[in-house]
């Protein structure tokens, strides 16, 4: 389960938008192509788009890498993996290398995660999740479901509590197929169904991953992270976020400051809406480190933000 | 837009899971077809049930009344009208007189509702909403969706932010489409964007329907309401129920001892999810009467549960 791999001068690209129902490898020989996998989300998880943009950088030529790097920078705006992954690559006499390098950085960063955050999981927990931060979202054991995956193997975790995640269905495609494959006893419910999961004492704890952590600790996440961390609060439950330090972005002073990508509405409106019909469809929401128990990272659990950005 | 009618001896029922892509009649000759039709949500809305329920009474037998009654009440255990229509009709020498009755009654029910309710909505509103409760789900104005409507054509309604209200879609299929037909304003979001829809300042309430309240103001309604509820206190905005008063259950306590319908798991599972996935799928969450900011039934606006039973 890994979200890319690198075969003799091609990034080959796993779809995840076909997951489940298939696994189709795109082979993608330019830079414009790997751009536009990541705009489309075929790959997606904030480690991983980064990932992805660096072995991007890898197939620009000489004179196109100024080009390749605004506009694999530009495939998607508030995960901040993607710059600062595409920022190294740039930086590097070797792209492919640094790309190598970045994959098995992040990779060991979610052990570390994982290692961490499995302390945070008491025994018997059922953790409710949002969308998916497993191994094709990371490249590694993931961030969130990383954690849920240790605590798992520990023989801590009763369930994983997937929420589905419209509009893409991340959790429902993704999480719960890669909770099947690893053998963790998971449950769907549809994003309306969290309050009552909590209210009816289904659920111990929140874990999600993140796309942006402001130096505040402000943490952008896919859309619903908020309610749920709002919920949570409500209920007396821990809500916490795991991702890698490279999600920390020091140079945005607080979540307001966060681009929040606007997608089209038609992720929204084509399963049932009639035609014409207006929609938004932000991707991301904003929650405000004061909803926040603890960030993960692979340098252990931070209860502040102003340990998580030491 | 009516979701029943009455033709030479045969309820005909709009079949609402095919909207907005089409527009089908069901004729129902059987009180057992009626319950079926209930069932899988051909006819659904609590007020839109209780009158459907009615006029299947009006189509059994005489040796059959009783077994209808029964058959009927059990097709869905949560909305009140349901049993509350059947013991009406059930009850009355000649059910179909009843039947007609208790429909043009919820439509009464409705028009004051609406009439109510609009002076609840300040000028320039824009209004959160979830599920459908317009005239499909009522019979006649609608509930939630009529007090909006009315607001509109009091010129005070800026916009109505419809949560699309998974599994079933009933906010991107019905309440979409009824606000376009009726020349509301109307964006569509998914159920995940309601917190940081109100977190960005883009609702100024929000307004829900009801298929059972408790004596004690606890009110069961789609899920997802509940989460409504909370994000609506979390962020100071004022949380509405409009209901006719047939939805008000005096038998019933509160919310814990409301009966919350599990639907069939592939309703959720039948999207996106891998073959084999476990799921959960209340139809129906409690709202506790604290985070109520008022109820609006035909007699009023109630700022207390006392009030609202009395």
């Amino acid at each position: 389960m890994t979200p890319v791999r690198w075969r003799d001068g091609t990034l080959e690209i796993l779809d995840q938008r076909r997951l489940p129902a298939e696994e189709m490898w795109l082979a993608c020989t330019t830079w414009q192509e790997v751009a536009g996998a990541i705009r489309t989300l075929a790959v997606r998880g904030a480690p991983a788009i980064g990932i992805a943009a660096a072995y991007g950088m890898a197939l620009a030529k000489g004179g196109e890498r100024d080009d390749a790097a605004a506009g694999l920078r530009a495939a998607r705006p508030t995960a901040v993996n993607l710059s600062w992954a595409v920022e190294r690559a740039l930086a590097s006499p070797d792209p492919l290398r640094e790309a190598t390098a970045i994959a098995a950085e992040e990779a060991a960063r979610c052990d570390a995660i994982a290692a961490a955050g499995a302390s945070l999981i008491p025994s018997g927990a059922r953790a409710m999740t949002i969308c998916h931060t497993g191994a094709l979202a990371t490249g590694g054991a993931g961030t969130a479901l990383g954690v849920l995956g240790e605590a798992h193997a520990r023989g801590r975790l009763a369930e994983v509590v997937a929420c589905e995640t419209r509009p893409l269905l991340q959790g429902a495609r993704l999480t719960m197929w890669e909770c099947m494959r690893r053998g963790i006893p998971a449950r769907l419910i549809v994003d309306g169904a969290a309050g009552q999961a909590m209210r009816r004492g289904e659920v111990d704890l929140v874990i999600a991953g993140a796309d942006r952590i402001a130096a505040n600790g402000d943490t952008a996440n896919k859309v619903g992270t908020y309610g749920l961390a709002v919920l949570a609060r409500h209920h007396g439950l821990p809500f916490y976020i795991a991702a890698p330090s490279s999600t920390v972005d020091r140079a945005t002073g607080d979540g307001g400051a966060i681009p929040i990508e606007e997608r089209d509405p038609d992720e929204v409106l084509r399963i049932g809406a009639p035609a014409g019909a207006r929609a938004s469809n932000p991707a991301f929401d904003v929650t405000p480190a004061e909803l926040i128990s603890a960030w993960v990272t692979e340098r252990g659990v931070h209860r502040s933000a102003a340990d998580l950005v030491r």
